[in-house]
């Protein structure tokens, strides 16, 4: 693991989802660049000492050289520092999985998508929503036609915790993604917007084609946006809505997703992530539940336990981390329901194209096609 | 009563709402010009088979003659017809209620505007969501500055029953809505993006100032729009998102709006109308009920139960209703929580500015500022 | 209307929902015994000076004396005055709708199914759950088999306004009903238990055979009940609880019913009565929205508005004024969907049977069949 | 680990869960008594191939031999074998975390009580509700005395799966809880009763001391309960209802939980578990969600993510474990949050005491107190 040392949210989590179905051990870890804070972070995860290192490459050189090092680099680090640790990897023969956005910029996400394709690894991006069944089984209501032609969708990100600007007092989590140094040239659009891109193509099968958007700094003296309008249409011809904010106070992390077709519609909310609520034109509306035997197979593969037991945000990030292992050991080129560099690369193609078109108040603006990224 | 005969929706909601609180009766209506079909609907209705007219002027002569004639005309006809009808009202000295928009067109509105000033009567328009309890409470809660500074806006106003082309296979509330020459400019925009516009200030109590929006007609063969998503930017600097649509398949009525300050967010949905949540960026969320002691003035005067039994649309409406007959009672010149000509107008500037300036493909237009419509 | 005058809560209720439709007309009232008090709520209600009355009998017998005197006599007192009142009425040739429960006592109720049966006229109860769509959908489903056997009935009405003692300090609606002189033997059992008792005969479709009852007084000084939780054996070996209170703090009007078969369940919940869910024991959850064409015809009967439309308490209410209407119109010898006198006989029978049986610990009983009520 | 082989749903469970925070490894486990099933469990979770035993005493003799031997010892078999293998272990000074029930027979849970006292080591139980934060939050608002008294409770825990006889066409799960000679004298109420009847007295903080109880076997066939109501009283005077049944067909894992007292009432049920609702008397209602730094202690420490990032089943379960390893680690007595021994005799007491007097008929009875066991 690259990251996650004390006071880091998201690499406890990478850890406890990676070990979570008993397929990946954490075994080294280069958690901090204090040596003090990394040892300190590998104890605690009962690691011996000299698997937690005080730097990602010489971690990198040292497991490599070990028989029983490790085969696969968690990159948990903000923003700036995935490009080296991912690229490092990759070219040292290990798998990686990382955290997202892919990169800092659009730049260094296609000179990375050049070195996975390089390296014969698996590189693999936790846009961990894409990990919830009933997510999953959504995607699958849609490839199957059930609902016919997608026509709209609707997908919304809200929070709130960063309406003061609580980057200037000490706040470590807010205080990277709010300096574009560390973060790149999206705020909320490349911490969450994205997030919101990428399961609007995952589950509505199409990919974005132009989009006009107001992308938008709100809390006083913020230099990066925290507040993201976009109009998009997608390919086939689809219109869409993507909301994104952190700065709509009160809200916690509320995702949600409509999809509407011809012939009826299905929403997902993160509050509730073990229902599917599918609309009908005709007939009465259905919920489905996660763990049901009536799910299709996406779904039904995405659950440890019996309806009605909620799994959450851990065990969707598990999702991931077991489909990912299971092609390593498959000797798979792909994993395939885990997002991917070509996922990395338009994510990256989104933030940038429409923080420089909401600047300009250019309107309508193409996303230019990166790689095909929908499966 | 001009419109509301056989195989209306609105005519018959306005007739429940007008006399539910028994401050109005419907003594008189021109249902329909066929005067078979107009005596029918009066004489199911218990009126005299002389006040059921085939024609709205005949109808505005004879009760103006009349010692007990009607004080007040409600006009449920289609959107053509209402300028000829309200402007012939105001003119022979009854009080008008209106269904929405206000006219077919935004000259037409201007020129009833004149009309309304110089009557020296009222004139309401039912934008029918401004009469539930929960969303003056809204408002009051934004007035207040309970919120702080307002921040961002999303209205969404979803429905899903013109999917499909039934305009063209003789479902009367469909034929006139997708017709030009009955329905005005807008399709969808003009039948309900007007009420989630309306809602929009209502609440939010700061006016629209530029827009930037996506119009469309999506469902085949179809003239007017039955999708729309527009951008919003409002005076004082909030921003917003208004997402309305008709062919959204599986929604049904589906208005919803939240509005973000600094403070906190509160949420309010037509599906469970007698709930309102607000969401604290700071301590335990919020659910107000209709009927409680607790609410604020508007909320109180707005039910007629106790807490936890139900209210709807026809209660809404009469709230409208009720309010209006209190004012003409009293002889002021406007009813404070009814939606007034100054409302109309906003309408329908909204509907012609987003139209256009989607066909385009415009970008941010400026919405030109109609009469000081908020209260 | 026998009572209703000011303050009181149903009275209005009945008036509304009476009117709604069109097909009744309030036109007289003994609102209060007060002269003063009887004239000026119907002169509120826009009646003649006289036909505001200061007494039932008296209405009685002046209405019976005109040739446009009323058909119809809505029962809104408090529960001591409702045989007396019922059974002058139906004596003197008018209809009767009265208010739950038909009498003070079980005595009463026999007494007055005696009248009601030699009168010739009908006798509705306003059970006003009934009426509402997605109840008599639910009772549909139930009849039409779709569950398979029906195995477990678990009804709930929880309210929470007489958690203390509030009939001490001047709350004229829980004076009476905390008083057994005027309330009967059960308190809050017979405020809400029977309505509770009532809808799950009424959507199960069988009847209580045997309970056991635990029939408590809570708040301090309270002489009658204010919470209820009874065990249930229907005929045909179902099982079911029922819990009514009065002192669930924080509950507002919370009933809520679920039937159990063998193949799946259904859930109305009172406080979005627009919705019914059904979930299976195979396949997804739906969930029935009112308004909406793929409903039964009770269930669609019982509306005025499309899907998406809230409708709620008066409206329900009106549905069975408006059922009590059409049969009386028709000459019906009974309005089918409309509770009567048998319904009547049954709620006051539950009532004295749980309320004996609980204060003596007497376990299960039987509960003696009154009539054959279930249609 | 004992038990928790192929096909078995809580073993993995336990897995997951106890390894979860990186406090406890699965180290060793007798997951079956075939040797081959047994090793291949093991080896499908990283076990060396000696360490995967075909014997509960066998395990128990070679890790109390090894100086890197287990410590601690799930058991997760079905019900007969819980006393063995806890009296087992405990004797060999393992510490002991058992699933629900303790044991098969009351009997069973006194002698292991002495064996628990004796042995100075810690016992646990799986009551796993206990474990959700928002479980914790809910005593938490008891015991500071916001609601005031507490005077009702009700407790519904309603599963559908075993709405058929499906034990009878090889369903392992139901095929051991459907025999008394491996589930004891409860069938439902042994299975989910004992948590509904333990989160009763965790939440409501008073024991429960007289009991009326309809238990009954409603399925074809079916010689244990599979469903059971029961009237209950708590120590202190509150009245409670305690629903739980596996044939309440379409109901997938239904566990909530109301608990009302002098000046509100709390709600939380398993289908959204990072959410309480606190309804008050006056004022608004509020939800209280999972995560936020305004919930107590005890709540706080039992989640891992932010809000608005959901958690569930396996991390409600991680939380007892992670207790129970902290108060391993610092040598103290007993773990408080963790339910124990005393808990496990009052869970039998309840299974017994109501099916032996529903059987009869016996009407209220009382619930013999069994150690103290209200924390």
């Amino acid at each position: 693991m690259a990251g996650g040392g004390p006071g880091a949210f998201i690499g406890p989590v990478h850890r406890m989802a990676a070990e979570l179905d008993g397929k990946i051990r954490l075994v080294a870890g280069a958690f901090s660049r204090d040596p003090a804070k990394s040892a300190a972070a590998g104890r605690a995860w009962g690691l011996a000492d000299d698997r937690a290192y005080p730097d990602v490459a010489a971690m990198i050189a040292a497991e490599a050289a070990r028989p029983d090092g490790a085969e696969l680099l968690a990159v948990v680090t903000p923003n700036h520092l995935h490009f080296e640790a991912a690229a490092a990897a990759l070219k040292a023969g290990l798998h990686v999985m990382s955290d997202k956005p892919a990169t800092l910029s659009l730049a260094e996400a296609r000179e990375l998508a050049g070195i996975v394709r390089g390296s014969g690894r698996l590189y693999g991006l936790t846009y961990v929503y894409t990990g919830y069944p009933m997510v999953r089984e959504a995607r699958e209501i849609v490839r199957r036609g059930d609902l016919g032609a997608v026509r709209k969708i609707v997908v919304e990100y809200s929070q709130g915790w960063l309406s003061e600007p609580i980057e200037r007092s000490g706040n470590p989590q807010a205080a990277w993604r709010a300096d574009p140094a560390r973060a790149g040239a999206g705020g909320c659009i490349g911490d969450i917007g994205v997030h919101a891109f990428n399961i609007a193509e995952f589950v509505g099968g199409a990919r974005v084609e132009r989009l006009c958007a107001d992308v938008a700094a709100v809390a006083p003296g913020r230099t990066l946006d925290d507040d993201c309008n976009v109009l998009l249409r997608f390919e086939g011809g689809a219109r869409g809505v993507l909301i994104a904010s952190q700065i709509s106070a009160g809200a916690r992390n509320g995702l949600r997703i409509n999809v509407y077709g011809e012939k009826g519609g299905l929403g997902w909310s993160h509050e509730r992530p073990n229902e599917l609520t599918v609309d009908w034109l005709e007939g009465p509306s259905q919920t489905l539940h996660a763990g049901s035997p009536y799910l299709g197979a996406a779904a039904r593969g995405a659950t440890r336990l019996p309806t009605g037991h909620p799994e959450g945000f851990i065990e969707a990030f598990a999702n991931l981390y077991g489909d990912f292992a299971d092609a390593i050991a498959q000797g798979r080129a792909n994993a395939d329901m885990v997002p991917d560099i070509n996922d990395g690369l338009r994510g990256m193609a989104f933030v940038e194209t429409a923080v420089a078109a909401s600047r300009d108040e250019r309107g309508w603006v193409a996303l230019e096609g990166e790689a095909a990224c929908v499966r």
